[in-house]
């Protein structure tokens, strides 16, 4: 196969993924079989105890047409304490109860002398491809992402991307990775947003080729598209808000206007350091990245979020899903892609 | 029994309970067995098909320790979609299942040919008394809370609120309302925060009674408190938020100061007017409260908050939960409250 | 002069201007003498007292590294009560004092027996070209502007963007109108963001080659951009913030990561309807548009930001200010930026 | 006189001020003369170049009716750069100047090769007893509180508090500190809000008894207050914003509901580090309070608070205004207070 068309101008990590990120790891589930086609996919943020190491993190949503949870929590206290859950939007209850149970079989003292764990679970509607009132995505779909979770990640439609669909065409999994100003950044989408019309591919204009390809009747956005956004670089929570706020401009570099019926949420997080969960452990003590420097990273973060929807583009094969509906890859339906 | 001291000076309703909102009803499920100590509270905020008319609301966040879900989506859309559900921390994601099958069972075409629905609950940590761990609640509670609403509402160590604490004592639900400024305002709280020696009840200083009857060592708070706020007061949901702010007040007075490990959120939803789901159905030409005339709304809120949190600790009765822990009714504790 | 390319594909209003939306008007104060190259733009939503019939409006904050006055209240109460002025970052408190003038003189209650006015000024920083340590701009200059409001809108070095930069060029004022949905939707803009390399101009990657001709040396953002969008539909506070965060999306097309030390901030308002100061005068009772029916006008807003922005690069003059400092205008720069 | 009585369990500091946050001063300059009944209330966080060595900061706004200047800034960076000036409503633009001009007197790389200056302004509608309209704060007046600034710090009418009214009764300047959690707190308010039927005093319920006193015609809430919240503590960004919001909290427990017409914002800072300005100067590393180490330090502001509006109406004395308008000291109306 040949290469995705490259977004910007930073260098890309040895793998362009978000595990470029030291500690990182990703993990999918893919369910596959007939009208079932969805999934889970799990950012582990650090190899360890995240209940015990929580991990710096805030989050942007730029349209809350979404069912998330765990985002309030996180924004009181600038922490992850879970890996970071993607799955349908009908699986999120299932999957909140799923890290609710690894995290008391992790620290079984959670809802005993300690307080209780925040489930952190994002979603997108895959219910053109998938039958979501099936719910068929259960607690050891969690598990078995999760105890997939390596530095290699399978991107299109694997894992929470199985089903997702973008600008009429296949969507899914993308990631990317770049180094800018010392550090490294990676993203992770699961991407599910965007018309055919509006399609900007790495910088092309292909909206109005793609349409006169799928000659589909215009629909609304149900899409969404949640955006990781990861890093190295010593930011507080504040920092890794106005990190998060930069995914919305390489998401709209695409073509999406962030459609009323599109859940589109970035979250970002740093590796630089944790935060204890004992009172009586010692804080970190952490220089973080002066202000001024932060321009690098925020472009970083843009272009990792762009790149990671060209992948997703790219990557995703043909799926074929419930009632006769087909969602092709973007690459049959636009073979000069590359061009 | 005799009456709870009241708060402030506007007049209660009929039923001195958020029932007195015309249209709105409160149905619990209690779970009360040895170590299972919990149960659901479900608040319809009309008799219809909520999917279909969507109910105007907007939330304020006062402490966001807290793992409820569907708020992303309200303060995008200022409508709820779904009863407004209450349970134990461990058991959102059984109750957002839940809510998500009652509204597919009444509306088929979600997740079809209509998008998702989203799903709300709330939470507070029950697991001094209650076994958090055992996960007891299921689908099924959240179905029977839904059958049992009614106008009437049980107080105290009820659904959702039976195994939850306040000030050291038994907590959780309570309910008020107020007449004011024209319209109905009712609150119900799932009460289950607060430190005793900071306790001030209907504006009586009785912290250090309380604390010095307990003996108990001082423990962080765990806690949290929900509180509903509806009116029939035709509202935006800009307004709405502003309401919902003022629910801080009255629980500010009781003593709180919004914890660190308490999930503080209050929630106001109007009846005046519904927002229909279907594109094509009249959108409601609805004049609006003259911000100018908010005040005595704004006041009513507050008194509502108060009340229900006095009318939770005072129909509280003691409770024996889990491990030999047992958290005793107030009037126990402090037999002259009604001094 | 020919005409600078299209964005989007939604027809135009017949000026292509924010004036296009029924009622809005512009007027410009420039100043132009040697070390003083600054001014004032004016919006006026309607012709009335703005005070007596208040704006519906709301605003997104991409970046606030801005020194703007007035969003604290339009946040909470969602309208306007007085024009929009923009001008300088070091003039804000003076056009503040000039509004808070203005409203005196027609509504000499303000401060009496009626509450206090709003006045609301944004601001970019100039000191590029501009003197600003001098605080050249005075309330007479507010008036004039104010004055001069009509439905032509001179765009580029004029009013207050006589001194601003964008991309290393010449930046300033610019407007553009879409009609989409069944509505208006118009905008402008005061651009001053934008490094060199990352410019991309209506769609054409053109950073690379404009960095080649300025050959200066890389700079950060100390810029800003002020986007207002007026709209003709009938959107509530809520809706309307929805609307001025697509804002954000236009921005992006352009080249914007929100740089750090940008003031990156989206105003949108409705012309449809006002909410009455007084007390005792009747609310208007508004259907508003149907939120599923959004889609046209977010596009239509991201259009016309992103079109507003390439009228301020086409129709921006070289200017030279203080300091034998110079912004050459873009088309000199890039003479083939018609192509 | 007597002393006032004592808010909670915390001890004071030795001032029982702001100022025993070691480092931070406080400044008036009053304006009284006929109708003129207004002032400049300045703190300075600590006796550097704030611009050089900014202070971590962060706000809470109960109710936005208000027209403050800075806090999109501070929201964004998380540092305050300048020192905080208080006033009444109309005069917020006048010292936002001279907050520029002093800056650039110390700095006068701002707007030239470094970038804008972010004022920070705070106001109250102090229109009652003085003439607003004249708009007689100039910037010298700013200047001679800067100047003034010292470690005690004069409570009642004095400096902004001059002209302010609570609870029908004579409001202004009032501070407080506690020792908590091994941190010390302190705060200071500018206390315009507050109907007289709804005055609670130090835990009395008094609203009654002023009501009855005062028989004067209710009036709309058309006050404000500001609340600023001073520790040593080290704290981020996001915890300072915690911190602010307990301010509501504290303010709450005297009565207030956040009436529509008060714009109620809180703003705390820390003095524990500051951050650099220069870009290549070293980022402190602070080890941050663990979260779960918060409570003390949150009960403590929200304690300092209520304990400064006591302070306020405890020392403020009765003035005489425009028009023939006087507001009497509490002390005159309810001459036992201290019973």
């Amino acid at each position: 196969m040949s290469n995705a068309p490259i977004v910007g101008t930073f260098p890309a990590g040895p793998r362009n993924a978000i595990t470029d990120v030291p500690g990182v790891t990703v993990g999918h589930c893919t369910l596959a079989d007939g009208a079932c086609q969805t999934g889970v996919t799990v950012i582990r943020p650090h190899a360890g105890n995240v209940y015990v190491d929580k991990v710096p993190a805030a989050a942007t949503v730029f349209n809350g047409f979404g069912k998330s949870i765990g985002l309030v929590q996180v924004d009181e206290l600038g922490v992850l304490e879970t890996p970071i859950a993607l799955t349908n939007t009908f699986s999120v209850g299932a999957l909140a109860q799923a890290q609710i149970g690894v995290a008391i079989a992790e620290n079984p003292e959670i809802g005993r002398k300690w307080p209780t764990v925040n489930p952190l679970v994002f979603e997108c509607n895959d219910g053109f491809l998938n039958d979501i009132q099936a719910m068929a995505v259960q607690s050891r779909h969690y598990d078995a992402a999760l105890a997939a979770a390596g530095a290699e990640v399978a991107q299109g439609a694997v894992g929470a991307g199985r089903g997702m669909s973008s600008f009429g065409a296949k969507g899914g999994i993308g990631t990317a990775s770049r180094v800018a100003g010392g550090y490294s950044v990676g993203a992770l989408v699961l991407s599910n947003f965007g018309t055919p019309e509006s399609l900007v591919f790495a910088g092309r204009q292909l909206g109005a080729a793609l349409d006169a390809r799928l000659k589909q009747p215009a629909e609304p956005e149900k899409g969404s598209i949640i955006m990781i956004v990861a890093t190295d670089a010593p930011l507080d929570a504040r920092q890794l808000r106005r990190l998060s706020m930069r995914a919305g401009t390489g998401l709209a570099r695409t073509g999406s206007i962030y459609g009323h019926g599109s859940g589109d949420i970035a979250l970002a997080f740093t590796t630089a350091y944790t935060v204890p969960h004992l009172t009586d452990a010692p804080m970190p003590a952490v220089s973080m990245v002066h202000e001024s420097k932060l321009d690098p990273l925020f472009r970083a973060a843009a272009d990792c979020v762009e790149q990671a929807i060209v992948h997703a583009l790219w990557h995703a094969e043909t799926v074929h899903g419930r009632d006769g509906h087909t969602r092709r890859a973007l690459r049959d339906l636009l073979p000069d892609l590359t061009a």
